[in-house]
């Protein structure tokens, strides 16, 4: 049984805690922190039953029973954080982005390896038994070579404008997963990126310098081709579909639903339309790769999402907006 | 290439006649014949490039050039007709039912026996893509031993009252093609039915002494249980489903639609309905049965659906409509 | 917070002690009993955090600070034990069948009325997503009039044979669970059952004086037909879907399945097996009832599944297995 | 009733002969062509009941009775035979594409608007009954402002290598068809393409200058972004689906398959495979597109797929091939 420290309780936060008490056997919350601990919080975690609650994460940090941190707080402090953490030999579940500069997240892995803790980076839809189930036939060779490798992903609704300001774009905030998902799915890397994308849910969001369409192309050190269709409004909601097609067949994935219930009737033969967004649809994910990072520190495994996997999406994200402001495809050696 | 005569201008016979035009390498139409030759009909037929339009259908039997008819005039005729064309030499395609009276049948097929043509039933669901796609797997020993045969068959709309009152009742009329399909996909005989219905759709129709809904259990001789349900009015559309299944597994079929296509939208997911009705579901079908028919005749094959899957289907009517009326199963060998 | 104490820790009142350890707020188990509480139970008790494990329930019972009791114990004490433990003042969550005669149920319903307690049978399935969105639809007159409904029920396989001797027959063990979902969908009651039934999967089921195959046919109060087609063994898995057709239209549930994932090859479209069994396929509406169940004691409401519930299905199961002995349609009215 | 003459007796001048035969009223083939009139060929017509064969397409630009003429001979011979027959007064269906030349098609508009006669290209997926849906859809106004086109393209197995070697390439051989989708979904023109493709299928495309697997990005004058997937051997067969999503909605098809009979077993729950290929998948359109040219020549109505559409897709061809040579987007300006 480990003990584990959570540095933010905004919303993915608490999501993390409910997974650990709920699902995961073999770890308990000790503490909680974050830089505002209001009447609420403390509610909460005294209903979860977490024992301490701080606003400064450094008392995590400096607890000796603390084996490891799952570093939840705002982006720019994932970096620092996880640094700090490494130096107080905490293993560490990093939520994604690690960061936006490349030259900080090579930093935090540097520091990672010195300290020889785990690290994991929060790309949770790896977890999500859709993406599992195309992985595992990619993986026992029932697609052979895979040549395309297609992932939608389209929010149900854009995010407010005010977030959209501070979200680092739309590729950092939204399109890293697919990223994360081109590479998971295909067991290979981008070297080249071509980014289309428009402005055509809301006007507001290019006035904001971001974009809320786009496609984008990825070539991939095997030769397959990966192709990312994104909207941030899905009136019809959540869709989080993906296909690999290789030289012995293809596999695909469908939206999950509420139910599987077909009503017909004279309008039509309907069925429910996807489960509404992440919290939905992902939440077993997320039980599950806070099982996977607790297994990697009880048992000492590698862990499954790791620190080059938080790396090369901020990559990948950065050549597809440099693609985007520039009009052509970017390699990824541009880059790093 | 042979020539055919058709018996009966209806739209039965009407489809048929489009089929061989269209699809049917092999034969050609001699002639139509119809109780009430309308100018309207007149016209029809010379569109068609059929050469005669008789009001007696004894001119096509006479017809030494003929060599096969269609009995598709009104179900009371269908026996003296195909009496008849038998005595005539004339090979028979007959629409179902054959006959109300099981000895009528039997002396139809007698009379078929002695004059050595061939006789086809009407019963085109077994030429349909779906259904034969079951029969395949059937037949290949996918399924094993069957175990349940399961039969969905909801029109669209109940037919007209006045059409309810001389239809011979709902068995007659419509289940008889369940009951058919039933014994197609099983491969078995029916050996005991018991039937539950009631009026649920129109309560007219209940005033003119028939049924609109109805379940059916049918006991086979190979121990396999087939379940028919059928109602007089779906509003989505004709509901046609089978499934089979049995020791190694099951086969079910879906609708047909005019599209594959699904649509996305606030309101949920929505499919097309299926296919109106049997004109629009069926009509390769219909084509299907007549290159079949064609196909015995010219090569001396025996026909798929022959004399005694005329009379079964007739039996099963009779034995689920004395099992509505006395609240009770009814074996077959109480019929015959 | 109510205290809950658990009678019989086999495989169901395990999986009542997750769901309510994990999912369900507002309660906590204090005890749990078994007539054999042996290392392993010891073990796991205490794994669960739970406080308590006796052999003797009675210890249960008399604990004044328990408020409800779950009877989770072999079928046959299902009755006796409700009927102490509504004495004993406490709320009963009680398996299904409460029991297979009929003045034994009444009996227990009786003292449960005359002790006031919250009482709620098993029947599961209510709360599963796809079937309630069946309900939902029903409910909200999506459908119309009921006119048909139709339950699918096959297991994956046929339960040892040392079982089916003391199951007390398929359609007690599991049709039962049939009758109830035919009831809750149709929002009427049972009138008239028949049902046929063979041998079809193992003849030593027939030789242990039951059968593994069966289509049974009710009609229901509101004039509607129901139909239940059952397999002991259906070698794809889990088969559990229902429709239920009306005036307005008709809704259908498909199986679950362990991911969306679709795999096309050269051998065809390959889709996932339904989910294996019940463990699988309804573990989330195990929670869901336990929710439901102190959410009725908690707050003082009619539990979902009532003393009522528990009786009918037991009634229909009682006439269809005459109606198999006898070869008829039997009334319900011939039973009570 | 009009006269057509055939140019090119190849399998789709043949197709287009047994359209008009079986499904076009309005129309009857008085002559066909080809540049060696076999033996075979000789029997054919004969079959099709088509009067006269001829080496020489000259005969049937001078029958004066020959209203239009559907030009099916080999690609390169395309623009010179529409100019001849526009020339002779005759209304043309051309195969696409038209010509690989630019200046050569627009030779042949300029020709074909100075005869006053009509014009239609061979895009005949338009007519599919799946690619309609979409566009009633589109028309209709349910999918709103149209945000991302998606064609996916591929087929079940790559051409011989001699065929590829003259086939002009994949974006004119195979890919003009997707362009032309793009262009009939989208309402919109294109005006950049970005190509990534490669030899992924069979090392032999490649040395013969050609690829066989891409993906094309299209920005669309309306904003829209396009993007087609293809691939030249999917195992699993003709691998032809395609989706709009817009502000309102999105609508997407699926593949045509035999039957839509699901067989389940202990392997899976198996599906058919989509339709082998073109003509089993796409024979209905080629059906409705001969009816809709005879309609517009006989009724004088605008062609559905007229000289501008026959251009476009060259341009997207050619801008394609241009983008992968250079590895950048391309505009269409620059081809123009």
């Amino acid at each position: 049984m480990i003990k584990v420290g959570i540095i933010g309780a905004g919303r993915i936060g608490r999501v993390h805690s409910e997974s650990i008490t709920k699902y995961v056997k073999g770890a308990e919350i000790k503490a909680i922190s974050d830089v505002r601990v209001t009447d609420e919080l403390k509610q909460w975690t005294k209903g979860m039953g977490i024992p301490h609650v701080y606003e400064d994460y450094k008392h995590i940090l400096q607890d000796p029973e603390i084996d490891a941190v799952l570093v939840c707080s705002s982006t720019n402090t994932h970096a620092p954080i996880s640094i700090e953490a490494a130096r107080a030999g905490k293993h560490i579940f990093c939520e994604k982005p690690v960061d936006a500069d490349v030259n900080r997240i090579k930093e935090v892995l540097a520091e990672v390896e010195k300290a020889g803790v785990k690290f994991q980076v929060g790309f949770n839809r790896r977890f999500d038994h859709n993406f599992k189930a195309i992985k595992t036939r990619v993986e026992n060779g029932d697609i052979g070579e895979p040549h395309l490798i297609r992932v939608t992903s389209r929010d149900p609704d854009a995010p407010p404008i005010e977030y959209v300001k501070v979200s680092g774009g739309m590729f950092f905030d939204m399109t890293i997963h697919d990223f994360d998902m081109i590479r998971y799915l295909s067991g290979s890397e981008v070297v080249e990126v071509y980014a289309a994308g428009g402005v055509l849910v809301n006007p507001e969001i290019g006035k904001a310098g971001d974009i809320d369409t786009a496609v984008i192309t990825l070539k991939l050190a095997n030769g397959a081709i990966g192709v990312i269709d994104n909207s941030r409004k899905a009136v019809y909601g959540y869709d989080q579909r993906a296909e690999v097609f290789g030289s012995k067949g293809a596999i695909q994935t469908r939206n999950d639903t509420d139910s599987t219930a077909v009503y017909s009737c004279e309008a039509g033969v309907i069925a429910e339309k996807p489960k509404y967004f992440f919290l939905e649809r992902y939440m077993q994910s997320f039980a599950d790769e806070m099982a996977c990072f607790v297994d990697s520190v009880v048992n000492d495994k590698p862990t499954l999402v790791n620190g080059n996997d938080g790396l090369q999406p901020v990559l990948i994200a950065l050549a597809a907006k440099r693609s985007l402001d520039e009009g052509r495809p970017v390699k990824l050696a541009e880059i790093a």
